[in-house]
C-alpha cells in the first residue's frame, strides 16, 4: 500500500546517525519519518557504554552546537565524566563520559518522541522507491518489510552494521545486525542491485561480565572528575552539552582498571588457529584504532600487558564492559582469557564477544553533502560510510539530515570547511580519501586543530546552526549571551591600558610575575604565562586608560558571575584561550597554507617514517609501505591526512635542515 | 565447546515464564542458568502493557505467594491500579494494573541480575543435548547458536511465540519471534525431529498509537482506583504483591475509553478478503477470549460498537496501546479503521498490529509436573504449552521451575490440587484436556472458586512455598505475623459470646441491625449482612463471656493497627470473608463432589445450551456442537471445565425440576 501522507525526509535506522538525522531534519521544519525495525532499540549503544574521548568528544560538542541530541542525552545518562588531556593545551582536551545504557536510550527516545515534525514508525525497510528524472535516478521513498510504501523527497540511510550483517565467534558465524537483532538482508541485496560501490568492513565488541563475579579489590579504582579521589574533586562535575548542567547527571560511579598478562597473551595465541580473522573467514577490514585483543597481541608482540578498563554499564545493572578485550576468538578462549586476568579469575561472561561483518559503501561515491552521486536525494550516514564510533555516526547523521532538509527546501548544501569543524574534516576525509578500514576521528586528522576545540564548538557553529534552523530559541539565547559578553569583554580588555607608573612593583609581581616596563592593554597582559583573567582583574593600583572613544575609566568587567550565572566560567575560558593561543593559531594557519605549496617537494628515498613520532602509526605504516616520491603523492594516499603532511614537513625541516628550506625563509 | 561449569537447571527464554522459572529454581538453591537471545528483552511485555484481571490477577497473587517476581515488578512499574468486580463477592474480585513497560522490564532484570544461584547468558538456543538412560531419552543440556554446550540436569523450555514464529499483516508475512525479533527456527526444527506432538497457534496485537495524535477530549477518562475521580479515591492505591506498598508505585496515569462504530466495522469488513485469517494464510487457531477486532465484527455481527481502552505505555513515552483492536488486517485497513474511531481521527500508528503464528506442543504429552513424557528432565512452560497471557505464562514458569528443581533434588513433584490454587486448575486443565485454542484463565474454570481468591493466595500457598524453599525470610515473617494474628483473632471471636440481656436495644440495632434473641459468639454475629469487624468490636454494653479455658473476659482484639501496621486491613478482610463465606464455600465443595456422581446422567437431546447463561460462550458453543449424551461425556470435552459441569447441573436441576433429582435429596 501507499502510506497516505507524504514526507519531506525519511530516515532509515534509529541508531546514533539515524536519530540525529531525523531530529535535524525535523528541527529544520521538514515533515520527517524515522523508520526503525524496533522502537525499543532507538538510541541503543551497541558497543561500549561511553561517549566522547579525544576527537570524538569534539564531534559531540559540534553536534551539540548545532542543536543535536547526543551531548544532552549523555548529560542525562552519564555516570562518570572525565576531561581527558586536562593538563595539555585546550585543543586536545576532550570530554568523555560513561553512560547508563538504559538512561541514554530513554533520553534519546524522549527527544525523538517529543520532536515536532518527527513521526516514528516501526518496521524494517526492505527496499527504496526510485524515480527517474532528467538528471538520472532519484529516490522517492522507502518500502517496509510488509510492503508499506512511504513517499518522501529525500531518504537518509543509516543502516549501521545491519546490512547483510554476519556475526563471528570463532569459526562459527550467523546472520545478525547486532547480537540479538536480525540483519537487513533484503535491503542489502537491493542496494547491491543498484550497483553502488560497496565493500565489507568488520568491527567487534568484547564479552560482557557479571559484576558480581569480579573481584574489584584486585583492580585499581578510577573515579571520574569531580568525584572524591578524582581530578578536580572540588569542582562541579563536567558536562557535555553547552546547555548541560551538572544537576542533570544521575549518580556517579567509578571505573576499574586491570591488565592482561603473559598468560592471557598465551591463551589468546592458542586460539589463533580458530580465529575468524586469521583463518580468512572474515573478509572485512577492522578498525585499526579499536583493535581486537588478538590484534593487539599480534601487532605488539613485545608488549607483555595491556590495560583494561572495567566500565559499569549502568546504575541498575551488574553488567560490566571490559574495554580493551574486544574479540572474535572462540568462546572457550574468551572465557579462559578473561579468567586469566587479575580480578577476573572467577568472572562470568554474560554475553560473548564477537566480530560483525557488514556492507559499507565507498564514501568517495558521495557528494560533499553526503548525497549519493548515483541516486538523487539519497543520503548515507554513519557506519554505512565506512566509519566506526557513535560520535562519528551522530555527526554524520546530523550532517546528512540537515543537508537532506536543505535539498528539500531547495537550498544549497552546507559544507563546513576543514578549518571550521571536525565535521568538516570528517566529511572531507571521507568523500575525498575514502576508507580502507573503519574510519575513526582523531585530533591528528585536523590540520587546524588549535582552532577546532571542544570549548569553542558553539562559537564556531551555533550561529550557522541557528541560521539553518537547527538551533532552538533556548540554546540561541544562551549562546548570544555568551557570545556578546565575550565580544564586549574582549574589546574592553583590548582597549583598557595599564600604566606602569601607577602599578606598584609588589602588585605587578603578585599578578604578572614581574613589573611592566611600559603601558599594556589588559588583553596583552593576559597572554603572559600563568596570568589568568581573574587574577588580572584583581590587579590593584594600576591606572586604567580606556582607548579613545571607549567608556570612561572603569575596570569593572561586563563578565561576572552575577550577570552570566552558569555561563561565567565558559566566557572566562574563551577570553583566556583567545589571549594565550591566538599567536599559535595564526602560525598554524600560515604553516598549513605554506604546506600546500610543497606539492612537488621530493621525499628522501631512505626516509624512515617510523622515526616520525608525531605521525600516527597508521600513517607511518602507510608511508613505509607505499614510499611516495613527493609530498604531493604522500598527501593523496588514503589515510594520510593534511595534518600528517604538516607534521611530515616539520619533521623534514628539523631533521634535514637547509635542504628543505621553506620558500620565503632566508637561505 | 563444553561450557566448563555444569548447572542443575537451564531455563531457555527470558519472558514471563522463563524469568519465573529461573528465579524459582535459583531460590530453591539450584545452580540455574537462564539462556536468552537478548538480555535487553528480559521481562519484555510483548503485547498489552497491563498485568492481572479476573482469573489472571488470581494467578499473579499465587505466583507472588510462592515468592515469584511478577507482582512485585508490577508494584514497581504500575501506573494505574484497579480492583475489578469490587462490588461483587471476593472470589471474583481481581487486581489489574497498567504497567510502564520500561520500568517493568527494569524491575524484572534487577530481580534476575541479583538473584543468588542464577546465571544469565545471552545467546539463542538452537538445540537440546540428549542422553539416553534405562528409562528412555533424557535431556542433558542445551546448545547455543554458536555451539556452546551447557550441561544441566533439567531444562525448562519457555519459547513463547518464537518457535518458527511467523508474523502476518494482511497477506504479507515474514519470520519473526515478535515484532523486531528474529524467530527460533533451528530450535523449532530440532524439536520437530524429536517428534513431540506439536501444532500451530496464533495470537495477535493491535497497532500502537502516538499519544500526540490522539484527541483525548473526545474520549472518556478512566482513572485508577485511589486516584481523583476513581473508585475509593480516599483509600491508598491498591497493591499487587503481598509484600507490596503503595509507596512503591511510580506516578499514576488514567486510561481513556473510546468505541468502534458502524463505519469502523464496514472498514474492517472491507478488508476480509485480504485478512490472513479468512483467506487461510493462518493455520493456527487464535485465542477466543482475546479476539482480533475482525473476529469480533464477524462473531458479533449484531453489535454496532465495541469498547476500546487507550492504555498509556509508560510515564516517559507518548505511546498508547488501544486495547480492543488487535488485528492482522492489511496496514491500509488498520490505518483507516483506527482513524474512523472517535478521538483517533488523526491518530498516527507507530507500530502496525499483527498476528503471529508459532509452534506449541500438546500439553497432554506433559506429566502433571510439566516434564515432557518423552524426554526426562525436559520441562515446558508458557505459550509453548498452548496458553496465552503473561500471567498464565508466569504461573507455569514458576511451576515448571520449581518442579525441575525438585527433580534435581531427587524429590517428588509438587502438584497443587484444583481446590488449592488456580495454578492447580491451570495445570490440570492443560495436561488432562489439552488445548484447541490458546488457553486463558477465567474464574469460571475453577469449580472451587469461592475458596480460590486473590485475597487468600498467601494463606493457601505461602507455607508450601516456604517448605519448598521458594519463599524468603522477609516474606515468611510477614506471612507468619498475618497468619498467626488471623488464627488467634478467629479463635477469640469464636470463643467470645455476647449476652442479649446486657446489650441495649439501640446499641444492638446500631451495629447488628436488630436485637439478638440469644447469646452469640462474635464470629457468628460477623456473618450477618452488613456487620463488619470494626463495627462489631465497637459494640458497647454487651457482656463478654469467653469460652471455657479461654483468657478472662477481654474484648480487646489481638488484631490492631498498632501491632499489625500495614498488615491490619488484610487480616480484618480475612476474618470477615471467613465469617461471611464459610457456608457458601462448604456448600460449593459439597456440590462439586456430588456433581462427580453424575457421570451417567443423561442430557436432554433438545437441550438449548445457549440458554444456560452462566456458561461461558466457549462452553455453550462446544456443547451445542458436540451434543454429548451424558454429563460424563460433556465433562470430557476439551474446554468444558468441571466448573461448567457444576453450572450445567444446577441449570438442569432448576429448569427440569424433579426429573434431575439429586441423590440424597428428598423425592
Amino acid at each position: 500500500m501507499w502510506y497516505p501522507e507524504e514526507f519531506d525526509v525519511i530516515v532509515v535506522g534509529g541508531g546514533h546517525a539515524g536519530t540525529e538525522a531525523a531530529l535535524a531534519a525535523a528541527r529544520m521544519g521538514c515533515a520527517t519519518l524515522l523508520l526503525t525495525h524496533n522502537i525499543e532499540t532507538l538510541g541503543q549503544m551497541s558497543c561500549n557504554p561511553s561517549i566522547g574521548g579525544i576527537g570524538k568528544g569534539h564531534l559531540v560538542r559540534e553536534v551539540d552546537a548545532l542543536g543535536g541530541a547526543m551531548a544532552l542525552a549523555t548529560d542525562a545518562a552519564g555516570i562518570q565524566f572525565r576531561i581527558l588531556n586536562s593538563s595539555k593545551g585546550p585543543a586536545v582536551r576532550a570530554t568523555r563520559a560513561q553512560a547508563d545504557r538504559l538512561l541514554y536510550k530513554a533520553a534519546i527516545r524522549q527527544q525523538l518522541e517529543n520532536q515536532p515534525n518527527l513521526t516514528l514508525f516501526q518496521q524494517a525497510v526492505d527496499d527504496l522507491l526510485l524515480d527517474a528524472d532528467a538528471s538520472g535516478a532519484r529516490v522517492a521513498g522507502a518500502v517496509t518489510q510488509t510492503g508499506i510504501r512511504f513517499r518522501a523527497r529525500a531518504v537518509v540511510l543509516t543502516a549501521g552494521t545491519f546490512l547483510d550483517g554476519k556475526i563471528h565467534i570463532g569459526l562459527q558465524n550467523h546472520p545478525g545486525g547486532r547480537a540479538g537483532d536480525a540483519p537487513a538482508q533484503r535491503l542489502s541485496a537491493r542496494l547491491k542491485e543498484l550497483q553502488l560501490p560497496q565493500g565489507r568492513l568488520k568491527t567487534g565488541t568484547p564479552p560482557r561480565l557479571d559484576g558480581r563475579s569480579i573481584d574489584f579489590s584486585r583492580c585499581t579504582e578510577q573515579p571520574g572528575d569531580g568525584m572524591p579521589g578524582g581530578a578536580n574533586a572540588e569542582r562541579p562535575l563536567p558536562v557535555f552539552s553547552f546547555m548541560g548542567q551538572p544537576a542533570m547527571h544521575p549518580a556517579q560511579l567509578p571505573c576499574w582498571i586491570t591488565h592482561t598478562n603473559e598468560r592471557t597473551h598465551e591463551i589468546i595465541r592458542s586460539g589463533f588457529d580458530r580465529s575468524p580473522m586469521y583463518t580468512g573467514q572474515i573478509e572485512g577490514v577492522g578498525p585499526r584504532y579499536c583493535p581486537s585483543v588478538e590484534d593487539k597481541i599480534k601487532r605488539f608482540a613485545g608488549k607483555d600487558s595491556h590495560q583494561i578498563f572495567l566500565e559499569p554499564e549502568g546504575l541498575t545493572t551488574n553488567e560490566f564492559y571490559p574495554n580493551g578485550i574486544s574479540t572474535s576468538l572462540p568462546f572457550d578462549i574468551q572465557l579462559e582469557l578473561v579468567r586469566s586476568i587479575e580480578g577476573l579469575e572467577r568472572a562470568h561472561i554474560l554475553r560473548p564477544g564477537y566480530a560483525i561483518e557488514y556492507d559499507y559503501f565507498d564514501p568517495r561515491a558521495l557528494r560533499s553533502s553526503f548525497e549519493t552521486r548515483q541516486i538523487g536525494g539519497l543520503f548515507f550516514a554513519g557506519q554505512i560510510n565506512g566509519t566506526t564510533g557513535y560520535e562519528e555516526a551522530a555527526a554524520q547523521g546530523l550532517y546528512a539530515g540537515l543537508n537532506a532538509a536543505l535539498q528539500v527546501r531547495g537550498q544549497a548544501a552546507w559544507l563546513p570547511g576543514r578549518d571550521q569543524a571536525y565535521l568538516g574534516v570528517l566529511v572531507d576525509d571521507l568523500v575525498t580519501q575514502g576508507v580502507s578500514e573503519p574510519y575513526r576521528m582523531f585530533t591528528s586528522r585536523a590540520e587546524y586543530r588549535l582552532q577546532l576545540r571542544e570549548d569553542n564548538a558553539d562559537l564556531r557553529l551555533t550561529e550557522i546552526g541557528h541560521r539553518l534552523g537547527l538551533v532552538d530559541e533556548a540554546r540561541w539565547s544562551v549562546f548570544c549571551r555568551k557570545r556578546d559578553a565575550l565580544a564586549r569583554e574582549t574589546e574592553r580588555l583590548k582597549s583598557t591600558w595599564v600604566n606602569p607608573r601607577t602599578l606598584s612593583q609588589p602588585e605587578a609581581e603578585r599578578v604578572l610575575g614581574k613589573a611592566i616596563e611600559r603601558e599594556y592593554p589588559l588583553f596583552e597582559l593576559l597572554r603572559r604565562p600563568g596570568v589568568g583573567y581573574e587574577a588580572l582583574l584583581s590587579l590593584e593600583g594600576g591606572r586604567w586608560r580606556p582607548a579613545t572613544g571607549a567608556e570612561p575609566d572603569d575596570p569593572r568587567p561586563v563578565v561576572s558571575r552575577e550577570t552570566l550565572d552558569d555561563g561565567y566560567a565558559a566566557v572566562v575560558e574563551q577570553i583566556e584561550i583567545a589571549a594565550q593561543y591566538a599567536g599559535y593559531i595564526e602560525r598554524q594557519r600560515d604553516e598549513v597554507e605554506r604546506g600546500a605549496a610543497y606539492e612537488n617537494l621530493r621525499l628522501p628515498a631512505d626516509m624512515d617514517y617510523h622515526q616520525v613520532a608525531a605521525l600516527s602509526i597508521e600513517v607511518r605504516q602507510k608511508l613505509s609501505a607505499q614510499r611516495p616520491e613527493t609530498l604531493g603523492q604522500a598527501a593523496r594516499i588514503s589515510g594520510v591526512t593534511p595534518a600528517a603532511i604538516s607534521l611530515l614537513l616539520i619533521h623534514l625541516k628539523r631533521s634535514r635542515g637547509r635542504e628543505f628550506a621553506l620558500p620565503g625563509s632566508a637561505p
